[in-house]
């Protein structure tokens, strides 16, 4: 029983590790179809959301099964607790990935990003990929070490959307009011997307070292 | 150590409604502040919204001690997984009220809502106070139907934001193109806070009832 319950419980892990994966190609992707208008790209990554959204409704249920079914112990129960916090956030990332595709939809043929701005999404993209990995292998490691990294890595993120509102809002800026209302609804979009990556990462610090990142201690059963 | 065990449970959906009422009222204030151009009051809801967050802290805390050092039987088990849910989406809910109150404050003394549009916002937050009021009562009264109606409700906050972008995107439009960024980030900020009392009622339908909206049975113990 109690093999099969921790069979059961790696499955999960790996699965959140798949999830994960699917994550980062959505964001990709999606940034993909952003900056060179492709809009078959950009209906793929909006389809490919719904597989996101079952993985999320599948893994929360067992894990929610094995919370009611089995009596877990105190490590065990912190994992469940933890992943079905995790397979929340990386659904929510999705979601987001799905958001950026839908404006490159909207606008194809145009391309919702006008030329200048384009490093900078582009910057976005690679800083969100690196904060998803970051704190999917910081799951896989039970490294709470890597997980403390996303913080810092979130503020290029945040100075990156500084950046273009200041460009859009500049007297100088030749685009049209959408174009600057697209701009700042998709660094929203890639904000909120590293803003779960480092909820994932503080998930992972509360799974390995049993407190939370504000010093409460882990009740101990 | 079952009747104290009860006690704590009640005690913590106690918190739950109080946490709902303190976010009820943010957005309140928040919309005021946005609407009249208020700093004294947009300075309130963002130094309240720091409450908000040590009480997410704190119930989250006490839902996961509850879960650890007890054994909690099926509907016990049931109502601290949602609380713990629940609690989430408030402390969100509280954010985006200082989100609307960020924008309220950067934009002082100027209003960052123009005239033309404020009817629109008006009406965006009282929808908003409806849902999380709804949503709060669904809890409180175990009523999945009251919760059922929520997703009905929430339609209209996605033809509000229509009806706005539609405004800042006409050629007929005369405000600046960082009064149209206002807009669009103010329209996503309300449509987040209505999807998360959407998100509150499919935990109380999931609480009441034992089945997601998706259609799972809730596992039995």
């Amino acid at each position: 029983m109690r093999a099969s319950y921790h069979e059961e419980l790696e499955s999960v892990l790996e699965q959140l590790h798949e999830m994960s994966h699917l994550v980062e190609i959505a964001m990709v992707e999606a940034t993909q179809a952003l900056l060179s208008a492709d809009l078959e790209r950009a209906e793929t990554v909006i389809s490919d959301d719904a597989k996101l959204d079952t993985m999320h409704e599948e893994l929360e249920y067992k894990c929610l099964s094995l919370l009611m079914l089995q009596a877990p112990v105190a490590g065990e129960l912190r994992t469940i607790v933890s992943a079905i916090r995790v397979v929340f956030e990386l659904a929510r990332m999705g979601d987001l990935a799905a958001h950026i595709a839908k404006i490159a939809r909207l606008r194809f043929p145009s391309h919702a990003v006008i030329g200048d701005l384009e490093p900078n999404f582009l910057r976005m993209s690679e800083v969100c990929v690196k904060m998803i990995r970051v704190a999917s292998a910081s799951l896989r490691d039970h490294d709470a070490t890597e997980a403390l990294q996303l913080a810092a890595i979130d503020a290029e993120v945040d100075d990156l959307r500084r950046e273009h509102f200041t460009t859009v809002l500049d007297d100088s800026w030749t685009g049209t009011t959408a174009q600057a209302v697209d701009v700042a609804l998709l660094g929203r979009y890639y904000e909120r997307f590293a803003d779960h990556a480092v909820a994932v990462a503080r998930r992972v610090i509360y799974l390995v070292t049993g407190s939370t990142p504000e010093g409460h201690e882990w009740p101990n059963a």
